[in-house]
């Protein structure tokens, strides 16, 4: 992770979490108190964002974080998968927005893990969208890759996708990829979305790089991908969901897109517990 | 809603999504198209965050919003709740953060409303926890609020709650309660989490304002709440869910808090329809 | 002091009084010179902000601060009560800022204790107010503490304080509080201000936390404190002055706010002497 | 004022005060309710900063505000100097920190106005220093102004005033201004400080531009003054008071500078009063 | 462009160049008074950055500008293009940043329309490299842009492009390739730099979207260009001059880049003229 | 260098050009991946900007950078000037934008030189002016200064320039410098803008700091130094080239300033080479 971009977020969300200080704690444990404490899990699942866990008691600072896992690893309840060791002040005072973090990356992480395990055996991958948190996607996105599932583009300045609104501003698929092949970077993949066999062999026509197929029936994505036959890469979106994504996998679809691995994941259970006094770091 | 506050997070989480242009969008419509379109829901639910949604459009510019309903009504698949009339181009480009924001907040009013339909006919109010979403608790605490739920503190620093580490620094309940009462502004109140009679009657004898019953069972509840006598407010926590929800409110106790209406729903569908251009705005 | 708060503030004060160069210091001193140099008090007080002095240079780099006392202590005229050793060129340069904080922050803490002596042998408390200087709050109300006295609210939006306009909008004093106490998180106390005794009943029948008597008189004072009769906090306001205080606290109410000691200190007279050269750090 | 500096103050200052929402107002003012109020002088002085309390309202929004007297202007206790009309929330939510700037900025005026009278009659004139409240200098240098002072240097980038501690590190009055002059921009006067007249003779040989006086009697001043004789500005510094300044002038030097006008003042009292409901804007 | 970007560039360059006061302006020009003043060409040349000039004197306020030209246009010494009509003391402070901006953006444009003019009647674009001026790509992108060229990737995190040191890495052009194709977001194209035929056959058979020729000679450029026959876009990289881009273009390069347009460009001649004082707006 | 006002620019510059990750780096090399890599010339000139280049790798961390000249040091194309030894990621992703610092700056040092070459064996300086570009400004003003030059002033705020507009608008040039010295701070020389001899003469009369003599004809130049006669330091402004400086300095004008060392300069050619992996730092 790119720490310059990521620690404006994690001050932002210490900030909000503490616009002055943790009165509890600084009029309860003493300032000079060291202490360790166990990173435990209460759920199996993925865990995703270690790093972003160590990296808000690296900036309370007087901290070390320990890992006995990495990103992307399955767990278990009942497992300790990390050890804190350090001032107890910050431990208390950065435990809830570390593990709102944690938390979060992991419940993405495991769910997208769901989605993925249905997809083995195939070539199909699964992809993520935009409808991240705001604020949350450049963890959001490095957490569905925990998981296991791939990136769609990260925002709409770094990849191109023609919707309806788009093509029919432009005069048609074909008239709006070649627009936009005349203006935006070469360096750029076009992507656009098709809802039926006319605008598919426009598409086509005019090379798009990549055609997603918009709610089609799983016929018609079957017949979408004869006739792309190579020449695409196609992305299948729309209602999916861990019943119906091995259906949709077996079209020969490249790609299938969700928005709920980002918009309706439960957080992973994970607490830290048995926390103990030490003399000192 | 302070904007000075909300709009840093707004303006924040629209640069995540266009750092440079929307290069679709800027290629294919042009600069001086106007459109309107409609915000229509897709999933029976209670909306929240109407204003954050219009904010978006604000601090683009050149967009103007109308709702038909407001935060915290109950609205219908298929219920058409706002009309934006603009610049396409800031309507497209706004569109998926204006989304992001509206769908999470009305997905936790929604959740909410389920817990709290749970607590009619009683005077048990339910309550959120600092479990946010990291830099969305301004946001995610209004939307719990348009479902009918209550806030509990904001952040560490705006209010106290005394947990096990924090006790058992200080040496128990009633010394805990009497060095925060000596060190912490009269204008908080103070809040301990106790887990036995023993915790609970210190509490008692030193005056807690607010004693949280922490994972107790229904039956020592029901015992607690009697003690408590009114003495001090009461809020139960731990493994709280719809199926349980209504039998721990019949034990009398006046708050339940639960994580789950900030950490684990799913969004409210919604989307933006039915896009026409007209001549200007 | 929460540093990722503080920091900020420090920052943007080391950069108003440097937006570019020291241009005296960096034409005089060798990049590598060091030195070491007194902290010196000059005029009897007492010492509050040692902490933000020494992060001032903390921020700079390379000087180490050392100190013979702690906040809240009496220091006298020609007392040394730290050293600095360091490069001198950030020694010189963030002399006058840290000097700035120190001596207003010791300014403050040298009159709330002048006040507070007043109040020796009796319960009642000193209370600070929002009336303190923009960006300066976090340090003003820490120094209130470190001269005797107690923090009232930090904001508006972490305290309830219903004033006249408050209470008129809202139809009555009784009415004020019922509203807000529908409306607001649990864990607020709910303070409003009064100015006669119907208010004042009104307040106690709508179960105020705490009453807040505006501009009364000496009679009307211990008056109103056996009318409340403990069932809530007292603070007595208005042109509370070192004349007037032991007399004011003597009505027995439980606090006395006064804005005063942020609004109308003198600095304490500090500085930096005895610059020697060393050789190195 | 250049606003796009200080617009970041002011905001951050109304964040200080109000990092969520003003939670007293909110429950108990209708969000469309409209008032009036006037703003009330309740100490004779000298008034600064109208510009800077207006701007508050202005970045707060549906506030208009009219000033009946300017900045500089002398003031009466009792005396109506404006009116505010617009959105009852934000007059009271702004109500804090839009006195705090006012208050504090006549407060300085005030002061210094009643140095600068000391010196009528004479060409000399009443200089601050950097002895400032942090983020609060631009602020606070104007409000000099507008009581009938000078400002000196701005910061340490933007003047050169070299100290003892900058003259022995250079070998020497005359070296230390020869290294500066060599070394800083053309645009820059040289201002040395001097304790003695061997200092000052080799200040004069060196061509310093400004030659500071530092704690010196009243006799070696005069002395110093003829001694100068015109070939540069003098500024007279250190223990300067009310008292004194008069006897200092009468030396001829041009300059008297002091720290008291911005680090030793008390507040004007300034209030909002007289809140009337209106029906809109 | 996105303001909200942009916009933090722009108040950031005025507050470099205006930290407090124009103090010089606002020591001679009344506060109240208005001009016109035109903007004037001095030097033939494309123009490219008016939404920019324009946008920094919205940003002062109170100042119309109005452009009789459009980006991308040739201009000619003497040219009047604009005229500014609005309060002088923001047309005088702003006049130094929005000249900065349009004279640099308008001499990368001309610069580039220079090379670009080399390829005309051939299939050859210009590229721009990641060689800009730190906190300024977003504006010389752009003018590359108007002067004709086309954008290679924005920054690291938007494309990929395999030099030397990831290869050697990496074990190869294929193995790079082939890792960077499983990890990064099937939106992106993958780039190689290839230095021989050995490395450009490695890089056909992975599938490389684009391959960059790097400092080859014109003959091997040739047979390069017959090798990868249509299979991937083709970029020509080094030492390109406006003496030989035409050559290099006849090999049936698809692209040629060039960092001169953005680091080594002068800037184009333009002035502010004729201030005529007007009553008013 | 203030690093508390560089590091926002750098860490800005830094975001800018990683956005999110370097993908390609980090695809392809071990994030525990360890290497040393030489700092080349390609071009003969004057070097600026090492602690900036080092600077960008400290913020990025774990990497140490070694020089072997300083600033302000003439280089040869072909000469090693410094090695870099770090974690090869950071040394990777900081490359180009520490180039982009470094070669930029380096490349005005090396203008600049070739200007101040001209001025050899007169008396007469090189400056800069306000035309840098914008948010590089205490970089560029810094790079003038390793090339020999000297600075004006830094911005508007501290330095007086009277220029055309300023003088017609107080009414005339004694009127202009008369206002200004009344209401500037006494640390300002006031620079006045001259075209004529009569403006000449009511500068000398109303003593300026300064004459800025723009535009005039060697022999206009020549005539003016005699008539100021020492009364005045003299600038020479407008048209310079290093073709005509040697003769206008012979004028005897004390200063003669070009926009064209920070507005027409360019880069001095700059690489990275010899990356070679080590076991660790």
């Amino acid at each position: 992770m790119n720490w310059l971009i990521v620690d404006n977020f994690i001050k932002s969300a210490l900030c909000e979490d503490m616009p002055d200080d943790d009165i509890t704690t600084n009029c309860t444990i003493p300032k000079s108190s060291c202490s360790t404490v166990d990173l435990i899990v209460k759920e199996d699942g993925i865990i995703a964002g270690l790093d972003v866990f160590k990296r808000v008691f690296f900036l309370l600072g007087d901290v070390e974080v320990e890992f006995f896992v990495s990103d992307g690893t399955s767990v278990k309840n009942g497992q300790i998968i990390g050890k804190l060791t350090g001032n107890t002040r910050n431990i208390l005072s950065g435990e809830r927005t570390a593990l709102n973090y944690l938390q979060r990356m992991s419940g993405i992480a495991t769910l997208t893990s769901k989605f993925t395990e249905k997809l083995a055996g195939t070539n199909t991958k699964l992809l993520d969208t935009r409808k991240t948190t705001p604020n949350m996607r450049i963890f959001e996105k490095y957490a569905v890759k925990s998981g296991g599932g791939c990136n769609h583009r990260f925002n709409l300045s770094d990849g191109v996708l023609l919707k309806d609104n788009h093509i029919s501003a432009a005069g048609g698929v074909k008239e709006a990829i070649q627009t936009v092949r005349k203006n935006v970077s070469f360096v750029r993949k076009i992507e656009v979305e098709v809802e039926n066999f006319s605008q598919l062999n426009e598409a086509l026509e005019a090379k798009a790089d990549i055609i997603m197929l918009d709610n089609m029936s799983i016929e018609n994505m079957k017949k979408a991908v004869q006739l792309i036959n190579k020449k695409a890469l196609i992305e299948a979106s729309g209602n999916i969901t861990l019943n119906n994504i091995a259906e949709v996998a077996k079209t020969g679809v490249d790609f299938i897109s969700t928005g709920a691995v980002t918009h309706s994941y439960k957080v992973l259970d994970l607490s830290m517990k048995n926390l103990k006094n030490i003399d000192s770091i």
